[in-house]
């Protein structure tokens, strides 16, 4: 049987540590009493075990508030089975709403931990995008809330051509509507593409992944579309649970904000080690980076939870990636060789109101800022950052799109649709598709829909690209006989034939009849771009 | 121009409170310092204002941990205009990673409060739902976890059979696999159904809504195809405008376990007041009853922090319902008397250990307890209960499903598919519908979709119920020829036309051709039940 090991700091006195370990260990499994629990299966499949109580000799420099005791408790690993949020009401829940337990630490078994995927990118990957290696890379923020949509574009761009590896929203900053969220990343986008050309170097926009819930996965596909490669997202408001669904679903990396988790944090008696959440715990949710409030900044971090943050965020884990520690606040040009010192190269140097106010000429203080980066890692190098994409018939956009909503779409001859034109594409030898047709039916002119119709025809010797996704394809046969190659399956489709394609199977169309091949293809209106196989 | 006025309560030395006042104000809105700030308008539109400060005169009762001082900032309310998250950000955001800052009071202006639906049902609704006036709710929970699913249900009948009002998952019941969710819910559904078929009362079962992020809302679709009438579920794990999404969009009412907010209370400095994250927050996400942990149970609640939540859920918040106060813990048989003094009729009695530690018999300590809730509230009474849906052919369960995946759904004589039997329903004069059979291909079986295919057909004189609801219908003709009428329109759907109902749109589709009319059907896998037109 695989356990959860976790390890509280209980402040209490010393004749109570036991009884109210058990406590512990109860309140988190079964929630009822002792006595309550008739089952010897129960108890032995179920409830929390204490393992060990020693009592903590504290440093000197700690205001020690009473007696203190480190109590190990191992929980059943089924407990947690179901994912992260059943993880985090294991681990403090209920007792949350206790007093003087702090969650200190915790270990998964490898069953567990095999369930994470972790950061979409991680520390290489993010180096392998940008191309920067050997040094800390250099953020900012588009400040402040209530500037326009043009103005955060121009410092975007400016952040940009002066040099900057990343640059991320305000986390305030939040659009009302889609409409204005589309408008103002466009122009953000835009802005630090436009930089990127004067530098010959990547500079990557996160914007603030925020809005209403039932909202965020449309507006993160509408990233994703748009070649947005990571967001800022704030995972205490959003749920963790629900970014690592996000993190999970698209191919976005995540820079985790740290906003309203302090109150776990700022009593040392009570809560959760920052290292652990912002570490370990945004990382088991997907997240690539995690910001937290820098020694000498506005906030209250002691230098020690400093390095506890970048200890759990680059550590081993499993096999999940390590994540980059960003630090923010109280950063000046003067004290990056300090910084360079304390958080080492894989870190984000996330500089706001220093940079924006170290000059009126944003280009050029990001330039010299960059520059001292640069000198304090000589050993630092660029080169050209690594992208690869599928060109996927089913999913390259139209010419020029006519098409608007209408209620009935007439089928006529030729297997066509009144108001609606098919999208043929010319074939080359270097193109992975050959010979294939698409008709967008529903969702690509305003339906109110989940999912998206299609009708594709595929000429004789024709096949689609070779490729596979997260999200799943329904096919329906219209017109002809083909051949879906799905994984180890070569299923032959007729007329009315129902075919499914699970999620990430590797699969192919291709028609080697006389006669067109003509079918319905239903995908999900959110999803994710085809990959290589 | 509207604003939010949040009340903190800071613990600092009296030459300071002004200073940091100020800080938050800036902090919490534009989040660089003052300096930076050239514009004029944008500090009127966007920083908030410091509108009063005055000290604390603290109740001898309490221990005062140093001066205090309550601090009023008004906000633009267009910051918190996207939605609950955004809200959040903005009260206590992070300014949580600071110290000595205690979020005591907020009040939102009308233009804000209305964009709020709050509880679905409320005190009244639930109220109606069970058909029980002017006396609490006796509630319990299904405990320990770690129960098969059959001794779950079992003690569902049986508190159930006794009379009881509602009966809920333990908060960390959390299924592993959605099939297993759907099993244990049909039992213990069920198992209340039975019982209440012998007390001839409603009883109503509340499931823990929990498991992965990405498919909670699969999970809240099948609870309501099954009728069940609301959900247990933990906003500060679920994330507190994730419940609100789903409030919004599923006809569910939600009690709200306070696990893993405790962080946020148990130090009167920091944090925010119990009332209003219990009551006022909770209620803005569309909770019908919060829970919380009572005086003289384990937890560390004071009797003024009880009082507080009571008040704040139910006082007057703009048009929204009131919500139910749930007290947990520390009741037994013999303090029924005192509760009901102190928490009055609107309350919901959640008894767990001392009901199930009563007797053996859950049956009649369910009564027992029940008989007492009555004795102390004499002008109580009973009623039926209040329901009304519409019945349709597109949503009646399948009698029996014995079908499973298939990745190839061969299309065979007589418009059939192998591996997939028709559901044909019996048609009576009372029926909405005529003459209608329907075939589900694809997403009722596991498929990861976020749509669902059928293929209907409906013979010579038949018609489905005139309906709306808010998903959309994708109608492709597949076999002879039928009618849709779709609001004024009339559309004739022959084989391969594709039309498309719109959102609420009333519509209804009849064969008045004297062969059969057969057509795919496809929807959002994640839909509401139909309404009367």
């Amino acid at each position: 049987m695989d356990f959860i090991a976790a390890t509280y700091r209980l402040t209490c006195p010393g004749p109570e540590v036991e009884r109210l370990s058990h406590d512990i260990a109860l309140e988190q499994t079964v929630e009822v009493p002792d006595a309550l629990i008739h089952s010897p299966a129960l108890r032995e499949a179920v409830v929390g075990r204490v393992i060990s109580f020693s009592p903590v000799t504290n440093s000197p420099d700690r205001s020690t508030p009473g007696e203190q005791f480190d109590v190990r408790i191992d929980y059943p690993a089924d407990l947690a089975v179901s994912g992260l949020a059943s993880l985090l009401n294991l681990l403090y829940g209920n007792i949350s709403l206790k007093q003087r337990i702090r969650l200190t630490d915790f270990q998964l078994p490898d069953s567990l931990l095999g369930a994470y995927r972790g950061p979409n990118l991680g520390v290489a990957g993010l180096r392998q995008s940008l191309g920067v290696h050997g040094r800390p890379l250099l953020a900012t923020a588009l400040k402040p809330r209530g500037s326009t949509a043009e103005q955060l574009a121009s410092r975007a761009r400016e952040f940009s051509a002066g040099g900057g590896d990343l640059v991320k929203d305000d986390h305030n900053l939040v659009d009302q509507s889609f409409d204005e969220f589309c408008h103002r990343i466009e122009l953000c986008q835009r802005g630090v593409l436009e930089g990127s050309e004067i530098t010959g170097r990547t500079c990557l926009y996160f914007p603030n992944l925020a809005g209403p819930a039932g909202e965020l996965e449309r507006r993160a596909e509408f990233l994703v579309k748009l070649g947005v490669r990571g967001v800022l997202i704030a995972p205490m408001i959003v749920g963790l649970d629900h970014v690592k669904h996000l993190a999970d679903k698209y191919p976005l990396a995540m820079m985790a904000h740290p906003t309203f988790a302090g109150a776990f944090f700022h009593d040392e008696t009570h809560g959760i080690e920052p290292g652990l959440m912002l570490g370990t715990l945004f990382r088991l949710a997907g997240c690539d980076a995690t910001i937290y409030p820098n020694l000498g900044g506005r906030f209250a971090f002691t230098a020690d939870e400093c390095r506890q943050i970048d200890r759990h965020a680059l550590q081993p884990l499993g096999n999940l990636r390590p994540a980059w520690p960003a630090p923010a606040g109280g950063m000046s040009y003067e004290n990056l060789g300090q910084m360079a010192t304390d958080c080492g190269q894989d870190s984000i140097f996330l500089i706001g109101g220093a940079l924006l106010g170290d000059s009126a000429d944003l280009r050029s203080s990001t330039a010299r800022f960059l520059d001292r980066i640069v000198d304090l890692f000589p050993a630092s190098t660029s080169s050209a950052p690594v992208t690869s994409e599928v060109v996927s018939a089913c999913e390259l956009p139209a010419a020029r799109s006519v098409h608007r909503l209408l209620e009935h779409l007439r089928f006529v001859a030729g297997f066509r649709w009144d108001g609606r034109e098919p999208i043929a594409y010319k074939t080359t030898e270097e193109l992975p598709f050959r010979n294939v047709s698409r008709t967008e039916l529903i969702g690509s002119t305003g339906e109110q829909t989940a999912f998206d119709l299609r009708y594709f025809e595929i000429g004789p010797g024709g096949h689609s690209s070779l490729e596979k996704h997260v999200h799943t394809h329904v096919v329906i046969g219209v017109r002809g006989t083909g051949t879906l190659v799905s994984g180890e399956k070569q299923i032959q489709v007729q007329p009315f034939d129902v075919a499914y394609v699970p999620p990430l199977r590797v699969h192919q169309l291709t028609n080697t009849s006389t006669e067109p091949f003509g079918f319905f293809c239903i995908v999900d209106h959110d999803r994710d771009r085809p990959q290589q196989p």
